[in-house]
């Protein structure tokens, strides 16, 4: 994948992580940041939830993926940082037990200023081979004739 | 604010929460789910990073977020869950120190069967009096008319 905003170009794609999925976390990241009782109750989530059974907030499984995404791909670019989300889409519940993973595609790039350019990049997070979650992500990175200094790198 | 979809109507607005950013928070949430360098590394932030120091998570902020709004308002309502979100923008930087609050404004709904309905929510998170982050959230909320055991509650 590439690193600097010259480097990307619409169609790229790239698979990877292993996210495994605990009950532990669920429950932790729940616990803290979305306390709704089919996120925090194992079993009342199986005894009364529409999905039966306990599953992840989907501020859960964006934050999971963001961890994907930095190990094994934002780290080795000169990512600025992200100017926003389109598109979010929580498709299928996110349970104990499931293994993320990521699948990513350039939809498109455009230049912003002399310094960086803003790449949009579709972003799947996978269940086996089912999309669980999708989202369009508008992320800036640095051009590659730029002055590294002023981008914090 | 109202609870059931029924209840809902386009215009319909409120402002709530407090809560109280730390840098303690920002790299714990960091450390775990989004280890870029300009959340986990004070001192480099403050010397190298585009942003003048530590900030939060982009994620991190969309947790607070959802904090606030599960303790203030969706807790009292028959919220079935999220179908996903428009339009996530991350406007401003959150800094540690910052006292974070929601405005939520309603902008449309529509019925999705005869159990439940689709509200549109702007949800704007403030520091003070300017926005650092806003959305168009998707939300699912049981009909009053509905037998309420089928929806989990």
């Amino acid at each position: 994948m590439p690193t600097f905003f010259e480097d990307f170009s619409a169609g790229q794609t790239e698979e990877f992580g292993a996210y495994d999925v605990t009950e532990e976390e669920i429950l932790q990241f729940a616990s803290q940041y979305d306390p709704q009782w089919f996120h925090t109750d194992p079993e009342r989530a199986r005894e009364e939830s529409i999905y039966g059974g306990l599953i992840a907030s989907g501020w859960h499984t964006t934050a999971m993926m963001m961890r994907m995404l930095v190990d094994e791909f934002l780290s080795e670019t000169a990512a600025l940082g992200a100017k926003g989300i389109d598109e979010l889409r929580w498709r299928r519940p996110v349970r104990p037990g499931d293994t993320l993973s990521l699948r990513l595609t350039v939809l498109e790039t455009e230049t912003e200023g002399p310094d960086r350019g803003l790449v949009k990049t579709r972003i799947e997070v996978l269940n086996d081979a089912e999309v669980v979650c999708s989202m369009i992500a508008l992320t800036m990175f640095a051009r590659r004739d730029d002055e590294r200094d002023d981008c914090g790198n």
